[in-house]
């Protein structure tokens, strides 16, 4: 296949190695310098377990001369999905399927500007990679991928069976909204809250006032979801999951945490934003949302000015 | 008058120092060895325009030797003023006037525990001070200082006049508790917020989030003033005075933030949590109050264990 990666972040490069040992790809990032070293001297995946591997995928910056695609990955920062996307139309064609992996949730509105609801697949992955050098990334956590096509008339098999043989073992969802409010759960209650407290997850569980507003946030996040159609959660359930994630991941600290901390641009207007979007539509009070939302966009900017 | 000074910090040591002008006073502070230094050396206070004068008020750490006072001035901080007033209790007397001049609210209700209403004093002053140097403090602010008795047939005339011939410019007040409220919307929208965001005061009006924030609060709390009783709060007239407080005091921090900052435990209780209390008794909504309670909560354990 002709698979285009947008973004060469730690993901997008993941995504592009594993899927250049049986594909054509063409990872697409905005840098032309960044693009030109990946191009020559490939990409350096270090596994768990130390091992290393290189991958050649094409690196470009400007998709000009490239083939349309037969599937083409979103990975850039959620923020960026608009733009890239219209920056890459020319390999968008009517057969190409375009499909997000990216955290948070209301990205398949921004593919159906693109392609028609049978190529638009939504997903989530539990794989995870960080950067540790330009061309070196580390490959820190590996896990299920789900995909689900908005249009299920639509067959995607041959893509998760790509995705399966390349190294992300993949099934097909029929309720992959489902499992995207599951990780939306995880992300609004743990990673916002870690973004605001500027903490490692852990605190969230052990200390016992954030631990009170995780809760808050999850029964507000789960009341969103029944309201959204989803009653198939149950609060406790979601807790319990919830808590799980937090406890296999104690010492770390979450992308939210990391962008106020350096005055970045954060991610929660996908994650907790998109939740309160949904509870506004909905008719449905999450005061605890729109006050982490607007809490988090206040120190972004506070530590974009480096005041205090 | 024999006037006795509850604690000897910036605030105590001002106070007790500008009523020795004409008055018996005792500073009581718990830290012997302090209280030891402040007797033998006096207290400087710094006024604004750089004079420096020194006073003589005695400073003990043991009331057993004290008279009982005809006047108790209230000035630990919050949450020490029932274990202050217990274990001074021996200074006050059946003619003993208790007055607290504290940050926040409620204090009443514990003053009630030691005198009857006729001798119970609330009170809020504008005059603002800082330590510099053990037994040197900086008298940072000036302004009107208002009194009013629980039981309003009892006259205080002679205690507002005592505190304005010492420098204290003071009124009696009808509506004392009116002016409390004043004061708390002020500290609930912009001392706790700069709590939580960790932000010099000007943050609060520049920033459009916190300025966002700022509001919800003055909404939310000028809702329970007027659930409260004091219907003459209206809510455009109150941001308008909240404003104007922050612009004459942008680049300032609030104790708030110093104590959440250095891992203390903050007033927050007795001012955004007052509110929170008045709501959940009267049946009002304060979800933003409810938050930033909690936060700050949780930053004060965050700091206080040096995590992050």
């Amino acid at each position: 296949m002709n698979i285009a990666v947008l973004g060469s972040g730690a993901m997008g490069c993941l995504f592009g190695s594993y899927l250049s040992k049986r594909n054509n790809v063409f990872l697409i990032g905005h840098n032309s310098e960044k693009q030109a070293f990946l191009d020559k001297n490939g990409i350096i995946v270090r596994e768990r377990d130390g091992r290393e591997d290189q991958y050649y995928p094409h690196a470009v910056s400007d998709c000009a001369a490239l083939p349309v695609a037969d599937l083409l990955i979103v990975f850039v920062r959620v923020m960026d999905t608009l733009a890239a996307l219209e920056s890459n139309k020319s390999i968008i064609g009517p057969d190409t399927y375009v499909l997000t992996l990216q955290n948070g949730a209301g990205h398949d509105e921004k593919l159906l500007k693109y392609v028609d609801s049978s190529h638009a697949i939504i997903g989530s992955t539990k794989h995870s990679s960080c950067v540790v050098n330009p061309g070196l990334i580390f490959h820190s956590g590996i896990g299920k991928t789900a995909v689900g096509v908005i249009n299920r008339d639509s067959d995607i098999t041959f893509i998760s069976d790509e995705l399966t043989a390349c190294g992300f073992p993949c099934v097909v969802s029929e309720s992959i909204k489902k499992q995207i409010w599951d990780k939306l759960f995880v992300n609004t209650a743990a990673s916002s809250l870690t973004g605001v407290l500027q903490v490692p997850l852990g605190f969230i569980l052990d200390d016992p006032y954030a631990n009170s507003l995780m809760r808050k946030m999850i029964h507000e996040a789960v009341e969103v979801a029944k309201a959204d159609g989803f009653d198939c959660f149950d609060e406790d359930q979601v807790t319990k999951s919830v808590i799980e994630v937090i406890e296999n991941g104690k010492n770390g600290y979450t992308s939210i945490y990391t962008h106020v901390k350096t005055g970045q641009k954060s991610e929660v207007d996908y994650i907790s934003g998109y939740i309160l979007k949904r509870a506004k539509e909905l008719g449905i009070p999450a005061p605890c949302h729109e006050m982490v939302v607007t809490l988090i966009h206040a120190l972004e900017n506070r530590n974009s000015q480096n005041i205090c």
